[in-house]
């Protein structure tokens, strides 16, 4: 549970924290968001998130509502005031609210900021990958700057419903040409029989995913084989491992995909073991 | 301006009305939408307007926030109290607020309901459809379910600034095939040189806009020949005339569609006569 939010320069009680109904967020989804992982009280891959917080507002030519420096203090605040040591901090930037219009309001319209700081008890990602999850694919409806992390969500939503429906936790989004692109709220994975890692490339079909660099980080330290190529689904099948990533999730296998076992439908060692490793390196690297 | 705003059962004044910063709306863009022009105090085509958005909430699964004739007392007293008679009003419905989670929320969450109404003087419009507006084209980005009146707009947003930047007012998106969808807020119309209205099919690649059905009825009324097909920018510059059609334009003439002038270059006969008979029929049918 959150008790505090931030809110356009307050940090207010949770059933107070508001925005205006002509926020552009609202209205046009004229806004971008990222979601970090807080680990004993530390942000995990903080300045990764905010170098992609800041090129999406670039890509959008959206205003920074503040300099990082204060949005890390702000961060900060949200979780000491809510007493979050493992959770998430949720950070949501809009073009601000201005009268309702398609075109960028004025330049002097302030951006909003929401920050969300939530406790989440870890063992519950732990057992969920101790059994692992089900996927399900679906077309990729999205539009194409998928690269930019806005909050236009709602094709993510109905897939992730769909996912539900089918008795999974995650969809796959599979292009035209038959690849998988990647998850409503993750980045996708493979091992295949001879041991390499692949994923496809961070272009404008996905989104360059914060655990998904760091875990290619893990994976060049360790000199295992990585291929940054599109994979379908029958490749899937065929694979020894799946899983995927996502700052909420960290690493999570995947052991069944459109009701196929992948492997002998139990979460790989490979993963496992990844997954265990994962935080070491995400904590040992500057911040 | 608006004075006064509906926001979930409570007539505010403007400056006070919010929406909770975990409204589906703002996280997630799971909302909906409708734009009604209003006229001598009355709503144009109420009737559809009120069925398209429960078409829309339909197609999501969303609830509705209260009964059709509940939602037209509301919108009556919304305007009443901003005292409208000319301008707009503006319907949004999201899937209410809840603890962020891609999946719809629990079924007892009630939906987020805003109304809004703004006077606009006419004459701006009238005016604007005498000299006509400049159109640029832009490819199609946007995701596949575009039938539905969401608030996913960035890309509208994005095409329509890449529009003013050109000098432009509107954006027309054209598909891989080449051939041109829809406005970034309206339909595209052409006249052709044999004097044939054509318009894209309404189908998933468009929205069915109020305004475009009922200049079908008017064209039918008056026995003018209509082809509904995609066409493209070549068939644009050969067309004797073009258009838009929007609630809260009605039909705009079209002069210039990427630097390249359409007839001689003035609002053209049959679209400005269109346009004057337009709320005649809007009016006559039965609400």
């Amino acid at each position: 549970m959150s008790r505090i939010v931030y809110v356009n320069g307050r940090y207010v009680p949770y059933a107070d924290a508001q925005v205006h109904v002509e926020d552009r967020g609202f209205q046009f989804a004229d806004s971008v968001y990222e979601v970090c992982e807080i680990r004993a009280g530390r942000i995990v891959d903080e300045a990764r998130h905010l170098g992609r917080l800041d090129r999406s507002l670039e890509e959008l030519r959206m205003p920074a509502p503040m300099a990082e420096s204060g949005l890390r203090v702000v961060i900060s605040e949200v979780l000491r005031r809510n007493r979050v040591r493992e959770g998430t901090v949720y950070i949501q930037v809009s073009r601000g609210a201005a009268r309702r219009d398609f075109l960028f309001p004025h330049e002097a319209t302030p951006p909003s900021l929401v920050v969300i700081a939530r406790g989440i008890d870890p063992s519950k990602s732990a057992k969920a990958a101790q059994s692992g999850i089900k996927v399900i694919t679906t077309p990729e409806t999205r539009w194409d700057r998928v690269d930019i992390k806005t909050t236009g969500l709602l094709p993510n939503v109905l897939a992730k419903m769909a996912a539900t429906e089918h008795g999974a936790k995650e969809a796959w989004f599979v292009d035209r040409d038959g690849f998988i692109t990647e998850g409503g709220s993750s980045n996708a994975w493979i091992i295949t029989a001879d041991d390499r890692l692949v994923t496809r490339p961070a272009e404008h079909g996905i989104l360059r995913g914060i655990t998904r660099t760091t875990l290619l980080d893990l994976a060049a330290e360790e000199g295992l084989a990585v291929e940054e190529r599109p994979f379908t689904p029958d490749e899937v099948k065929a694979a020894r491992e799946a899983f995927v990533t996502s700052a909420t999730n960290i690493l999570m296998p995947v052991v069944q995909i459109d009701g196929h076992r992948i492997g002998d439908g139990r979460p790989g060692p490979q993963v496992t073991r990844l997954r265990a490793r994962f935080h070491d390196i995400a904590a040992s690297r500057p911040i």
